[in-house]
């Protein structure tokens, strides 16, 4: 179980010092490339360019994408060019796009003439796909075959595709205008007789994704049928790329963490939390609690014309009001992660709203239980004491209603109920809140 | 790109009524097992036995796992015993063992007798795994090899295995004991002269599991490495199992969900949204409300006794709680996102405070231009007006260094930060939070 090995920096130091480089390129061709990035991350970026270039170029190009994303992009700034050219060209198309992304668009058309032709217009595709979609997600190599060969055959191509190739182990069958008509995937191949025909063995039912859906779909699909890869499709139906399942798993994992945050009103951050500048985590976060703020402003603002005066009924004022936030922050995260999963559809909104209005009843009930005790306590009267657990059954409902509505709202005008939604249902639950409060106690105390 | 197709239920009835089984074992053979369960799902449970026992029995246990767990569970108990026995048998142990641990224990006595000696072995062992190891998530099938045969005798050998395994792309090399010793794909043996020895093409330098070690650590290591699946090893260095990359992706997708809703206050739903009872949902969610609920009744004993009594300042407690609530709330989501996908680590605490500390300052800062400019407008005089900025300031500190001290506290004691943070945080800050505006009121305005 080898990991990161702190001690190795002085010794790498002195490798470098004295220019071993058969002792550097052995450690780093014996170990994973993730594990070689992990164990030299220490070193400067000048030490990490001389440890680079003791090595093949392929294997700088296998090492260099498990750098994490800001010290590739300080490598690039501190890297010569010709070297990078060499390095670009190497890398695997989608680690390559995902690098460029990230550059400054002037660095990357200074970059860009380093590259063979071929690749260069490979980059631009790649490059031109919106984020978040298919596209940005895909690589451009992957094996391919004709129909019309045999098994025995096919393993021989392989052989020579394999090392351009992201993955083999699913190879797509591909007619003469490079339209998908099946895949095979290689264990089909190894198990079958060798003189079999491809279009014989493979699969006509190819699930793709296309060039331009989301993210969000290609993680569904991928996830759904357990694939290695999925291939991607232009308009005509031409393969186009293929989205690995290490890409897909790296992109769950970043998008629940984005959504995590989105819930509770920070901007995705993009970079891993210590690494984020102070600036811009204070920005991150500062212009959704402002927002926020200007909600809790509206409240103050209504409170101060509320004739709530009793001491007793102002003491319930965040009781009242934090019942119904907590219960509305509930139903938007359950709806959210449930339309975000793909467990609902916007189609269902009846079933949620019917869902969370007897939720709502329920869980108000609940509260308003030990609400009517504690008010027992500090009312006058136990007729003035049922203001409480009034307001807290309106106001828990109300949260339930206000969360589920708010994010089915948001999805279907085309918004991101993720970070949209929160803070609109607590601004809804406060302000209305303390008007329900207001309008019980005046109702019932006169 | 085929999915779920509506029509086909009436057709498929149809088929059944004739008992029409080479139609349906073309339909189910055809399709990926995936698209063969969701197209079934609308048939009752007795049609749908029906419908699986026109399969070859080797089908049936793909598509089975296909159906959503609640489904599964069902047929179960509605299915013949005999016929669950041949099912159990062949579907891969992985599937099995996630579906007899959903099961009655008593229900699993019953049918286990019906499974074969070896196989039974087998469920006992995955079944005896706690909950979230690496053990949980493992299959008992998985290709193997000695080091001393060629990559033309591996070959051979895998046409054999691959019946039986749920990868044959990583192949691990075993010694005598059934050790680890290395690992090679199939990529690398295709590739490979005939005549080469595995021992001179595996890599020696695996990274594997232990059975024991927890479901994140998979997840990282998996995710780190970009694996198809990662070696499960006994306490002696024997491959026990492994797990592929299609249960981590599985597992994320859940975990990510689950840590969302934990976030929000909602013990994990295990179902998904629209499939949780109500009664199950009222008491996932009123658990932690009532939780909130006493906090916020203790908030409200504190503010019984604060000497706050003019209506300006009582109309500006639900911003104060607020603006210290949400960025408790921001501080808790980031650092409880950031220790689970392994961003920080529990020895990072005091980079992490000096961060909070910093951050509550400048947020706090940011939204005390604002407070004095809305309290400006309520209270008596300019220098009154003061209590609001100094208290949010306040405010919003303390909510960022709890936010931050709660997570890492409850890590180090061994409680999941996503559930317990939370509402803490919310308590604290609510409850100092009127004391330190009660403080600042007194000093400010006598």
């Amino acid at each position: 179980m080898p990991a990161a090995n702190p001690i190795l920096i002085p010794e790498l130091r002195a490798m470098l010092a004295e220019a071993d480089l058969p002792g550097l390129r052995e450690v780093a061709e014996e170990l994973h490339p993730a594990t070689v990035a992990e164990f030299t991350a220490g070193l400067s970026d000048d030490e990490l360019w001389r440890f680079l270039d003791a090595l093949a170029v392929a294997r700088q190009a296998e090492v260099f994408p498990y750098f994490p994303m800001i010290r590739q992009v300080e490598l690039v700034q501190a890297g010569d060019r010709p070297h990078l050219g060499a390095l670009l060209e190497w890398m695997a198309p989608d680690n390559r796009a995902d690098l460029l992304r990230e550059l400054d668009p002037e660095l990357v058309e200074e970059i860009l003439p380093l590259v063979a032709k071929a690749e260069r217009h490979d980059i631009r595709m790649l490059l031109s796909c919106p984020e978040d979609s298919a596209g940005s997600l895909m690589t451009t190599e992957y094996a391919s075959l004709p129909a019309d060969i045999t098994a025995g055959e096919a393993i021989a191509r392989l052989r020579s595709q394999a090392p351009d190739s992201e993955s083999i182990y699913y190879i797509y069958v591909l007619d003469a205008e490079r339209q998908l008509v099946g895949f095979v995937s290689l264990r089909d191949l190894i198990l079958a007789k060798p003189t079999a025909l491809v279009a014989d063995l493979m699969q006509r039912d190819v699930i793709s994704v296309r060039v331009e859906e989301p993210r969000d779909r290609v993680v569904e699909k991928l996830a759904r049928f357990d694939f290695l890869a999925i291939p991607v499709v232009d308009d005509r139906s031409r393969l186009v790329g293929i989205i690995t399942h290490d890409d897909v798993l790296d992109a769950v994992r970043q998008e629940a963490t984005d959504e995590a945050q989105r819930i509770a009103a920070i901007a995705p951050l993009r970079e891993s939390y210590l690494e984020v500048g102070l600036a811009a985590m204070t920005w991150k976060r500062g212009v959704w609690l402002a927002i926020l703020f200007a909600t809790a402003a509206v409240t103050a603002m209504v409170l101060a014309k509320s004739p709530l005066n009793h001491a007793w009924l102002i003491a319930f004022i965040p009781l009242v009001i934090a019942s119904g936030g907590n219960s509305g922050n509930q139903s938007a995260t359950l709806v959210i992660t449930a339309l975000s999963n793909g467990d609902c559809r916007l189609s269902d909104w009846r079933r949620i709203l019917r869902r969370e209005f007897v939720l709502g009843i329920s869980l108000g009930a609940l509260l308003a239980i030990p609400g009517y005790l504690l008010a027992l306590v500090y009312a006058p009267t136990p007729a003035q004491a049922l203001v409480i657990p009034l307001t807290i059954l309106a106001v828990v409902m109300l949260g339930a209603l206000a969360g589920s509505v708010l994010p089915l709202l948001f999805r279907s005008i085309g918004l991101d109920p993720a970070l949209m939604s929160n803070p609109f249902v607590s601004a809804i639950v406060d302000i209305v809140g303390i008007v329900i409060y207001t309008c019980v106690s005046l109702v019932l105390l006169g």
